[in-house]
């Protein structure tokens, strides 16, 4: 069955999304940290990220900067923090949080919750930063 | 003046060298959250990660994934956790941890304290393991 990024990245089940390429897709977070939390994931559905070969790991970084700096210039941050974690979706994906101290980055603090409406303001603002 | 890790690449201070490249080089944490917490780090000096060129991010998963497969075959763990926080240290680095429950990434935890002998007793296990 396919996982849920699968899911979104088909269209079967609606995602917000802020960037695409051959590779990989960028979604908003739904339960995020911060304002323009936002994961990136391949298209290729491997569960583990030190799974995934070479030819696609050399580019997740790359495509991760390019949408890092997006997140940036639209939401006020001291950086962009990055986090892969993997024990609940079986699909690699890396976390993008907006961060001005460590604790930003702790996963087990409560999480935002956005009006649909904030999320396609953050979701256009970081798309059209891209 | 350089940064801690450049003294430690340049060996004007110990560190527990784990892996090498003609880029990156990967040294046990001393305040580790986990036996087998790894940083990995590009020999350029770059404060944030995102301000890499994308020459070197090209490669810094690959070789991660290298590191974090070595640190899997000695550590047991569900599988190898990924973060990059920055606000410290000015000088990019990626923290391999070996996880088992997204609390294990939460860098508001205590840290281990580890003895000389245990440090030199991963280091030499995940270095044996590259």
């Amino acid at each position: 069955m396919p996982s849920i990024f699968s899911k979104i990245l088909s269209k079967e089940i609606p995602g917000h999304f802020v960037a695409e390429s051959d590779e990989f897709f960028a979604i908003l977070d739904i339960n995020p940290l911060a304002k323009g939390h936002v994961l990136v994931i391949p298209k290729i559905e491997i569960d583990y990220i030190f799974d995934l070969e070479p030819e696609i790991l050399s580019e997740y970084l790359v495509f991760s900067k390019k949408v890092a700096k997006a997140i940036e210039k639209v939401i006020p941050c001291e950086r962009i923090g990055v986090s892969v974690i993997g024990l609940e979706v079986p699909h690699a994906h890396i976390h993008l949080v907006p961060i001005n101290s460590i604790s930003d980055l702790d996963f087990s603090r409560p999480k935002l919750s956005l009006s649909t409406e904030e999320f396609e303001d953050i979701r256009v603002k970081i798309a059209n930063a891209f």
